[in-house]
């Protein structure tokens, strides 16, 4: 390495280091000594354009080791993205553009949000599928508009995770050519040495998988990165892992290659200590030499050159296919086709619900193409197929319906990937019940304002005999908790047409998509529409009288409970509306005023049926409510037995009015 | 194989083809694919005794392909467990012994439930820890009375899952030589080929992570099965892994192979022509020849000479080592030594939750020696560590401290895994946030009443500037929505005395531990002790006067500021009521009365204040009621900006008492 090489290098480590003692908090060891790493990657082999983050053939980069935080905001600040010193300065300061771990949305050049592990790597399988499903839809000969690596640093902390097994599945069996992960093997966790926890054989695992693996013995031996990344760029039928060997905290006198410089500042004199043995210029916190910057300066003027080059080319290719260039843009964009809603069919039999949404998902996906996805190996069960539409295989890489196996963790991880690529707009299904294997990632795409959608059936104990391993009690209402993550949970077929595409019109977040296995009835509506869906919450069925004595709120497969039990109930005088309430998230964000209206006034008694936990009800109810529902864990037998023996029935409704009226 | 082996085999055939057509619903293939290595582990490998399936010493057997429950069951009725015909012939009927998948404590034999792939392969490496633990605890030469292995059945979607990859890593790492998996090689999943989704090397994958692994290339080949195990148990310083190589519904006519035989039953004449092609003697459905009855009685009695065997040994045993017998009993019986919580600590300093639990867990450690457990690699910050414990691992098997590795979910499966054995009694430490990593497996331990403790730490914004991936918002709320899950949020160091104590006192089902990791103040308690605590919610302070106009309920760190908002609001006249509520579950299971006292008159005012979503308070709060709380996700800053920013502080709740006295 040249001295200019290495102080380019040591500058990282600088800003590392002081960013994290100024915060007196975070993560100094990893940045050190992954900061030959990062120079290479950054300077060599990225094309990228620090000028403008958002160019959409940019190869892709994830820290997936999120809590190495200050090693992205180092480079990138040096690299000219829009992250200046005192943002550096600002490390993990409220509102800066530096917290504790990256951010997307937040920082210029972050390209997803990491930190809990094994996100970002499952994430970059995702960004690997979307980049070579768009490349097979748009590229043609001699015009290669889509053509990018994604290239992810990740650490044992990843590689131990569970999810890291499934995605790297997934990328062996896809065969990701452009992908490649380097495995920071600094043999430390927190606890102390990873003997304490691991004896695995990382390369030979990932082999197993059918990966191609590169291992590098010394971190700071650039000659050796620069010739592993080349070879896992030159291997286009196998994603690569480099197995990096570094030692944490490369240069800290006492605390190099100790669990104690993981997370926590090295201390003055460790940093003091450190600068001196790399022959520093400066002791001074935060200082970055004027050579090296100079430098680091031509990654951004790089960047400019490849992005106008690629702009030329991407011309050329509108010159010869306009149309595709127009849609390459528009998918890019994050826009839906014009009349991408037309064809929603009219949906107006009984049906389960999950049925609906097969029906709803390939109307939507014959005028969408970039709408793909499956499901974790539950595609038959959850209606999730798109007809026609491909499998997504390494033989067929343009295919709409993706096989996901048994990974529903991966899953989530991979939709966030997808769509923070950008271009493909992802979903994903599995049973209701299993969205608790890939909750991190759903909340993940809450945080980072996902447009993913989950298509979640068999959402109660109406699946029957599978029993209380598969029926979900509490799960609904735990999602509703989630910030920013939609709830849609139709209650009868016109229903899922019209909550499908209200998930669809998100930008700014997940949706999912309760769906029953059983048949519900498709609801009679007078005065109703199901388009009243996207209010959250109406007024189905209003009480014969000027003021409902009864309001009876229900969602899903139990508004047929509501319905029965409002005819039983004015039948014996008492005038009783039914609201239908698919969505809380859509409800809330109404006027305070249409809430009211749908609630009722104060003096009706308010009675909520829903096959799930009646915690959190009480939220609508208020004092004189009650509701009807399952608080405890389900039983395995016939779904109308159970139904019975849980006592969520429309006799049930009207026993609880009756309480709640006389009490 | 003999025609009498062949006989006893096609009987679980029969009996499960017949019970999922009878029920209309169930997975027949499996239990016919596996019948040979049924046949093969409970009448040869297996030493167990069907007619007292709690013998401690038993060999453990695990379904983790749990959807296979007719297997288990036909297994079970055959060698003489208390599962009758007419229990085979009720399969998934409510209240029947046979439900959709297995269930430990409803069915005996069932040594876990499973169904939720991945878990039960999980809570095998728990149960083979538990066993060496034991073994090194109580074995003297010439006296081995802990000594038996565990075995599990799983399949491919076993294996795709990411927590098969944490389990077999830490089974690998730990050298659980007495540890057998055998990986039905089926090559189908629900949709399909295996080869839509996969194409990773099982046999190269768990090669890599330390195993032994055996190919047996046919299914029905039982003396290469029978070969296969007996390697296995010979390899004592490995775990092993047998690659069965089966066809799925072997014998069915048109649907053997296919992934149609996987979920749903095979039609009548597809079972008449199984039954013809494996020449059985009768078509009647649920037909057992009598010497193939009197072949599987066998087993029975060869289990009671075991057991009677290991009984003779046992007291032998007791002879040479009276004390060690009677622990020995007294753990498997899973009671607590006497004066367990003697040595609990007065803690009156302020101090973080976190490391008061620390103090506690080393109090409670020194007198249960079967209290064990660890952090998913978050030990220094959980506080999890057992002082002078030592680490559990190959060479040290007694150790107390387990490295699970960042392997959150395994952790809970194998939590679950080892308090399903007995003899320990098993805790397990992450950030909370990280709960999610885990919930399937924690919700599998409320649904199976497994006695583990959980200690969460980080529970709030309070833990500062790793931002808002790692602060739990939502998550307190989502647990206590959990059936049979013990929530426990101590308020100051005291509390986290009487509760982990609480913890402990539970054998019917799991607690968790939330936990700062920011200081908090030790409370006075003038006429509340915190002993309190254990009724779930108390008056921490009075009104000055006889009727309180407010009442404050707080958990946790935020108790505090109900304190001092008090004092502000008595000093302003407005008697004010201070409720500490650190356990929802145990406030719900006290009588109404003490509830109604403690929550005070209809006629106060309730304000909420707790780090976390406000959703879910309206349940105690009222229509008048106020909620102090995060309805977002948190920010990366130092944890006192972070309150003041989301408006968690003693003034937000002064305001939110006026706000709603004035509304």
């Amino acid at each position: 390495m040249t001295d200019l090489e290495r102080l380019c290098i040591d500058a990282v480590r600088v800003l590392s280091m002081d960013a994290v003692q100024k915060a007196n908090c975070g993560h100094p060891g990893t940045p050190m000594a992954l900061a030959p790493l990062g120079y290479s990657v950054f300077t060599k082999h990225l094309t990228h354009n620090p000028g403008n983050p958002a160019w959409t053939n940019r190869d892709r980069f994830v820290l997936s080791v999120g809590h190495a935080s200050m090693l992205i905001y180092s480079l990138l600040h040096l690299s000219g993205y829009d992250v200046s010193l005192e943002d550096i300065k600002d490390f993990r300061q409220l509102g800066s553009r530096t917290p504790g771990h990256p951010e997307v949305g937040h920082t210029a050049g972050v390209e997803t949000t990491t930190g809990p592990l094994g996100q970002g790597v499952a994430n970059s399988v995702g960004m690997a599928m979307a980049e070579r499903w768009l490349a097979d839809r748009f590229n043609r000969p001699g015009h290669e508009i889509v053509d990018h690596h994604t290239i992810v640093f990740c650490s044992d902390g990843d590689l131990m995770e569970g999810i890291s097994h499934e995605a790297a599945a997934i990328a062996g069996h896809q065969k990701l050519g452009k992908l490649i992960w380097i495995f920071d093997d600094n043999e430390i966790t927190i606890e102390g040495s990873t003997n304490l926890a691991s004896s695995t054989d990382q390369g030979a695992r990932f082999a197993a998988y059918g990966w191609h693996v590169v291992t590098v013995e010394d971190g700071n031996d650039l000659a050796a990165i620069d010739a592993a990344i080349e070879a896992g760029k030159a291997e286009d039928q196998r994603p690569t892992l480099v197995v990096l060997k570094t030692q944490i905290a490369w240069g800290a006198p006492t605390k190099a290659g100790t669990a104690g410089s993981h997370g926590a500042p090295l201390g003055e004199g460790e940093i003091a200590g450190a600068k001196a043995f790399y022959n520093y210029p400066s002791q001074e916190p935060f200082f970055v030499p004027e050579e090296a910057r100079a430098e680091w300066w031509k990654v951004a003027e790089r960047g400019a050159a490849a992005e106008a080059s690629w702009n030329v080319r991407f011309e050329a290719y509108r010159g010869a296919f306009p149309a595709e260039a127009d849609e390459y843009e528009r998918m890019m964009a994050g826009d839906l086709p014009e009349g991408w809603d037309a064809d929603l069919p009219e949906l107006t039999e009984a049906d389960a619900t999950r049925n609906s949404s097969g029906k709803v998902l390939n109307a939507l996906a014959a005028r969408i193409p970039e709408l793909i996805g499956g499901s974790a190996d539950l595609g038959g069960s959850n209606k999730t197929d798109i007809q026609e539409g491909g499998s997504l295989l390494a033989k067929n890489p343009g295919g709409r319906v993706v096989h996901f196996g048994v990974r529903e963790h991966a899953m989530g991880a991979i939709l966030n990937g997808m769509a923070l690529h950008g271009g493909v707009r992802p979903f994903g299904g599995t049973f209701l019940i299993f969205s608790d294997y890939m909750r991190p990632a759903v909340r993940l795409a809450a945080l980072m304002k996902v447009p993913a959608t989950y298509v979640w059936t068999h959402d109660s104990i109406g699946l029957g005999e599978d029993g209380p391993t598969h029926q979900p009690v509490e799960q609904l209402m735990t999602l509703r908790m989630v910030p920013n993550l939609m709830d849609l949970r139709p209650a009868d077929p016109a229903e899922t047409a019209v909550l499908w595409a209200e998930a669809l019109r998100r930008t700014d977040g997940p949706a999912f998509l309760s769906l029953t296995r059983q048949k519900v009835p498709a609801l009679e509506r007078a005065g109703a529409p199901a388009g009243e869906a996207v209010h959250g919450a109406y007024i189905l069925e209003e009480a014969n009288a000027d003021v409902p004595k009864v309001v009876l709120l229900a969602s899903g497969s139990e508004v047929q409970f509501a319905v029965e039990a409002r005819a039983r109930l004015e039948e014996e005088g008492v005038p009783t509306r039914v609201v239908s309430m698919p969505s809380w998230f859509l409800f809330e964000r109404q006027s305070a005023a249409y809430r009211d209206t749908v609630l009722g006034p104060d003096s009706a008694v308010r009675v909520s049926v829903e096959a799930g936990v009646t915690f959190g009800w009480q939220h609508w109810l208020g004092r004189r409510g009650r509701a009807v529902g399952i608080d405890e864990f389900g039983a395995s037998a016939p779904a109308e037995e159970l139904y019975r023996h849980f006592g969520i029935t429309t006799e049930a409704v009207v026993d609880a009015v009756q309480e709640a009226l006389s009490s």
